[in-house]
């Protein structure tokens, strides 16, 4: 009986790359792998094993995959642990090397079509681990000039998998991918859209226009004002999004089975966390309570609620666009919307606010996704929360689809706004709630009874202020004055 | 060791009402009462026993109580319980008669102040169970002469719960709360508001209006059709409740602890159905299978569904109405909507949507009930699902908020609701959408051209149509008839 | 300016086959084509027109992609509608003749490659139909042996999308390609899942076990009386999902823009749903209110409420299998459940109930879509729920994963399953409730002190019993009888 | 016409407070009150006046009640206007006195019977203000020896009302009201919580136990550790609703009607967060932006979200602690839960883990009322979202049960906890997934055939491993220790 390093030193001669090898097993037909189930056929073009065969037959439910995400984060746990474990002395130097090679092929989507398990499979999402395992085993092997399915010289859990368990390293992946994502596609598109949004709010700081509660009349604001508050409500949003960061730079790795870190190195998780912050350049640390980390996804759920607020905040800024699209006779039609493509098949000319559609469904369908996560967080049992897979793949589906929207709506939706000021005008000058600056000099009651007269005799506000005696003509008019009713827009949006 | 139906038979002489009691203890301090945990001091001016005194200590979570429907239903329960059980000769005539008489007591509500619970108890609803169990126990003890605490002549479990559980019996009462909710007060409410809705679809079946269509003007058509659509869809959705009661008339009653039946008559079950149909004259049966009746809440599930799909409805058609009442000037306002209180405390005279308003929060809130009820009714384990109290409370609150929100909405929202007809012909003359009618006889690119035509230079369809040479004036004035645009609104509403 | 009908019979010469073109344009670059935007270079080797190439471009949201079941359904729509259009003598017989031979492609999934489009579009639906108006077009085109893109002799809206609507016919394709999956894959797989499960609920009628309420120790009952209760719950689901069929057999067809009818045939809507039918053989006819059936989506609502009624009847089973077989050694272990891969990429041995894992994460995708489902319901305004897309997504995603997870469940995870015997006598021996067998006899009082003593004493039931001087042994022993305490399960199964 | 300020020094002199009242009409029968939409009757007991009780008519839904918290919270809002009002020289003093000095009764609760409306009203909370309004003024009109209903000399709108609008201040009631709620009521109960279970992993650090994954048995770990997870859980989703507070500090106030501060001055918003910061003692400041405050309820749909992440870990917990408390004899039994109540109506001696199932209950709520929350803050159109009682009721709703759910799980359900020694040490040794030591040494796929042989054979595993031959017994003793396989359990809990 040897200990673990001699044996890795030992087999250490055989780790040599002798010979490049393009991607690809230039097989066909099937070839046989093992695992402790035994031995089965697979595809002896793809480069997964026993396990990953498994699964394929056993869990082919509907058209949702892994996402590939998953898979290139995995490729930094693997490489990382790669790293840490040949720094420690588990791993022979050139094991090492050579999952760090292919580990990068995986990270750089070479393997993409290596990964076709499904995301209804096993909780813990072993078998895609398994995936990437039997990928980089298998890939290694054939660049050391091995036999595919021999296990050897890297084995794809005794060597790949070395210190590490599904069970600390899928959350482990499943917090990079989802960073990644967030901070590479989504944020950056939700502050495009807050950008080109902010043009248009300071661009029309200064166009008085009715305001709207209850849907009914209300007193003016600015266009620019009304806009600020858009971008203001995205700004918070986009802050709840990276504040929930914080929880997913937290990995779980180096907890191997059930946290207690067996079967690992004492340092590993700090190690581990801080190779992946170095090969992914984001500030991953190890979580400091692996049993919190591995028995819930807590942190994934949070990231699932910041994208939600994400959604909330768009839902209400699309619909109001929207309607203040609607028309363009018959609606409020206080803004062109651009016409992108013919809205009818039957009404010739027809032109639809599209893109505030499809971001509609996107929130909708992000605010049913958190719903999703969130059941499935709770629904965790001892060391282990077993619906990481539905997790994963809803998370980062919510922050796809909000990211692509965001960009969408941005360009083809909120760029070529631009402003019907008839229209906006005519509904100042209309507006019965302008009697509201009335309220201070004559009091709300009498103020009360101008408005109501108004409409009940379908006179203007000037008119039925005189005819009531409540005030003067010198005095309505120095009174009401749209401009003059909004405050101050250049101080709400910062502006000198 | 003597038979149950002897020990009954020799208890029988304690169990005759010797003198009326008027409700009530007239007691003060506390009282002792004991349960397998020991005693334990009790309010005396109450009824109910150990096991409501612990639960009151333990449990008392928010103000959220049982609901009293649940200790009305639990009343026919007990009753029919003790007619049952007396005429197999398991409990002896005069103390079915004694509980009979105090179960008419609960059903009436006489005895409300007796149920102190609250919903966030154990998950079978046994506490509520025994609450019933205690006070009937107590108060029959009272009648008959005894003292209260003594569990003799009538006990609490032996005696009020004989042949039962409350695993069996708290699902059945469940059901036969929700259905007299449902039938009672909530669909009577939704066909009055149909019938009002009706009304006005019939007295509007000529108006022409303007359609709308991703909110954007489409081609017309006439109130009454509008609202004969929302007539149907309100009369589609109660039709699914109905359909729902269908899995709430059977009855768990009979299973006892596990599904099996223990310690009651072969026949219990169909037998205390009957008697609860008798009762409360409702079709009442016997669940087939008291295994899936007790392990499941599937058929609660279901009628929360069916309150849902209430709701859907009714959201779509109070937004559609608080839309179309928008304005006065700045909004759609086809309708005038009833003004029923000051709007605002601020803007004189302004009139709010507010009964429109009040649907929507409630039917978000029956939305979000069934969400919970939905999650609960999949979180139950083996022989029970334990989360009846949140179920019960959920679908209750559910329909009794959409029941009295229909009779406000219908009352203070619908009932008032006028046109504004000058409003209606000014949008239907100034759409462009009537061009849609030229499409069969120019084709939709030629309509397309004109439709277009006309926005962009601020036409009339008219003007722009005979610009385009693509037709003539009196093609024109043959073709674009808004009125002849609207199908046959009187077959649409079953006119003649 | 000529009718409708000689103008089709002009053309008609135009729309005779003249060779055989197998599919595919054999064209590479690009091509142009045009609506009433303007033109488009689309890639030349699709036959789709201007409206799917600007989709494209403007809605590149995520990967979710309309599902190609809604573009067969529509292949009945367009077929079915050309049928009607021509027995009406709106459409000349050639035209129609070539569409349905087109449709028929579309139908087969020969066209498959032609809907590329996305699921966040317009919420009308509308560019999926123009997709599929424009690749009819320009393939029947090709077989008429005229130039893509001419639109001559077969027009996308003036011919193909001849007396339709999106707003119509989009809900239409909803409802075929909703019945279709769910009565062609959902629910045999159910019914087999039920089959399968029926067979071992009789296999062990007879076997008893403990019962578990609230998690802890209950009566006793047999494996086969458990299974039957599954068996139930799935079948009262099943008959919900069948139920929820009736709204959508009914078809919007006919209504076109806005439920009026307008530019089509009186009779087009009972026609073209006769017609559908016969297609599919599955009952369809025409909406009563076209107004409803546009203006809202609610018996897609209630269809998913059905698929989410299977779900939570699903969980709850799933949920039970795994933990009945959770152990081996330290869990409840009643049940052997087939080991199918390995579970553990670290544990060596771990078998994990990976199929009951990957179901409970279905039933919570499908619980989540549902609620995106209702709430995208509750949005449509007026004459159209321009929530469609996203509506279709979330119902056809949960039929068809409930449907696969069945099959592999039944298969991989049910049809292997053996009984842990041993386990399970152990348990009803040393079971302290079956103490609830002598509550009839000696009270509930006594039978509960005995139960607390066994468990404080670490006590058999028998020798608490005894000891506590409330029963001798013969009785007990005469009373005591797991076998007996189980009531009748061979008529629990409607066996003999 | 005078200018506001002289207006009010011309009415000081009525403003005096000439007797003490105490609180009450002290009359019967009807008083008349009136608003602009006419004079109505109200009960002459309370103060209320026309606009509440219009309220109370219209809105009678349910017995949802809008919580008194939020009423309490007006009282800040009511007594810090006044206070701004009156430094700015808008209010007269002695006015300004008599609000503050009603205010604090408001704020006592003093007041509670007086607002008596429902959750379900208008959206913008406008009725609850002006029950507010209502009932200060005619409470100080009382104090002042004036008439009720008179609104002289303290009017409802243009006195106590003054600077304000219910669409910035009910807002600002909601944020203070949640505010004080969570940190008065529900982070103490929550730390306390934590407190208790945190000694509960200090005490039991070394206690080694198995650990379970995908509910299977799985490697070992200490009970602390184990409990050290839950902990963490909680201090995390502790911290996240901490977080939260941040959005709440924000207030509209100063807005008015649409967020431009018609009617109040320049610096009324800073002025009166300030003040309301200072009679709280929690630091309010005022929301930089009123569009986004007053159109949006971003920041009660986020904290919402955080009651939710908490809810998502108790519910783990919870599920937790009563699977390991699961039997006595036929479950997992590691924990021996306290016995509070009887458990079963009928099953003798029965024990359930009712407070688990409560806070489960409880979790379930808290998720369905978020999903509420979300809806309802995506429901926003223009310068109002008009959702606000439905989140207000749903987020008080959710803080309150889980503060007081957590308080009753710690006092009842895990202080009286025990450990079963002799279960967990049973577990332990006889678990097969201490193989898992030996994957280093001997590789995985060795340790494999081992935990297989073991389990197929009903062998204990060093039986089966040294019949394997793959290792002798001096190896098997030295690695397979189960104490040495947990890590570093003081190191997790940072003991030492």
């Amino acid at each position: 009986m040897t200990s673990p390093r001699k044996q890795d030193t030992r087999k250490k001669s055989q780790a040599v790359i002798t010979q490049e090898h393009p991607i690809g097993t230039g097989a066909t037909g099937t070839r046989q792998e093992s695992d402790s189930m035994g031995t089965i056929e697979v595809p002896a073009e793809h480069y997964w094993g026993a396990q990953t065969q498994r699964s394929l037959i056993h869990f082919s439910i509907g058209d949702d995959h892994m996402p590939k995400a998953v898979y290139h984060a995995y490729g930094y746990v693997k490489k990382a642990a790669a790293i840490v474990n040949a720094e420690a002395g588990k791993l022979a130097r050139d094991k090492a090397d050579v999952i760090s090679r292919v580990a990068d092929e995986v990270i750089a989507g070479k393997l993409d079509s290596e990964f076709p398990l499904y995301v209804w499979q096993t909780g813990s999402g072993t078998q895609s681990n398994m995936n990437v395992n039997e990928v980089i085993s298998n890939r290694a092997i054939q660049l050391l000039g091995g036999t595919l399915g021999s296990k050897s010289p890297i084995h794809p859990n005794d060597d790949v998998n070395m210190s590490q368990s599904s069970n600390d390293t899928f959350p482990t992946a499943m917090h990079i991918a989802t960073v990644l994502e967030i901070t590479n596609h989504l944020i950056p598109q939700v502050e495009k859209l807050i950008e080109t949004m902010w043009k248009k709010a300071v661009a029309w700081v200064d166009v008085v226009k009715i305001g709207r509660t209850h849907l009914q009349d209300a007193t003016p604001l600015t266009v620019g004002q009304e806009w600020s508050g858009y971008v203001t409500q995205l700004k918070d949003a986009v802050a709840l999004v990276k504040q929930s960061l914080h929880g997913l730079y937290q990995l779980a790795a180096g907890g191997t089975a059930v946290g207690t870190g067996l079967n690992t190195l004492p340092d590993f998780g700090p190690e581990i966390a801080a190779e992946i912050a170095r090969l992914t350049k984001h500030p991953f640390v190890s979580s400091p309570n692996k049993f919190a980390a591995q028995g819930s996804l807590d942190a994934m759920v949070n990231a699932s609620a910041a994208l939600r607020a994400l959604a909330v905040t768009l839902m209400k800024i699309a619909n109001d666009i929207r309607w203040l699209g609607s028309g363009p006779r018959a609606g409020i039609h206080e803004l062109n919307l651009p016409a992108n493509e013919p809205g009818s098949s039957i009404m010739p000319g027809k032109v639809n606010p599209t893109q505030e559609e499809a971001m509609v469904m996107v929130c909708i369908q992000v605010i049913g996704n958190d719903t999703t996560v969130a059941f499935a967080g709770s629904q965790g049992n001892f060391e282990l929360n077993a619906m990481r897979p539905i997790i994963i793949e809803n998370v980062l589906h919510s922050a796809r689809i909000l990211g692509d929207a965001c960009d969408k709506l941005r360009e083809y939706g909120i760029e070529g706004i631009t402003l019907d000021r008839e229209r906006i005008s005519q509904y100042v000058n209309e507006s019965l709630m302008l009697v509201t600056a009335l309220s201070p000099v004559i009091g709300y009651d009498k103020a009360s009874a101008i408005a109501h007269k108004a409409l009940d005799e379908k006179k203007t506000l000037r008119e039925a202020a005189l005819e009531s005696g409540s005030i003067n003509a010198e005095e309505f008019d120095r009174i009401i004055v749209p401009a003059r009713m909004v405050g101050n827009p250049h101080k709400d949006l910062g502006l000198k």
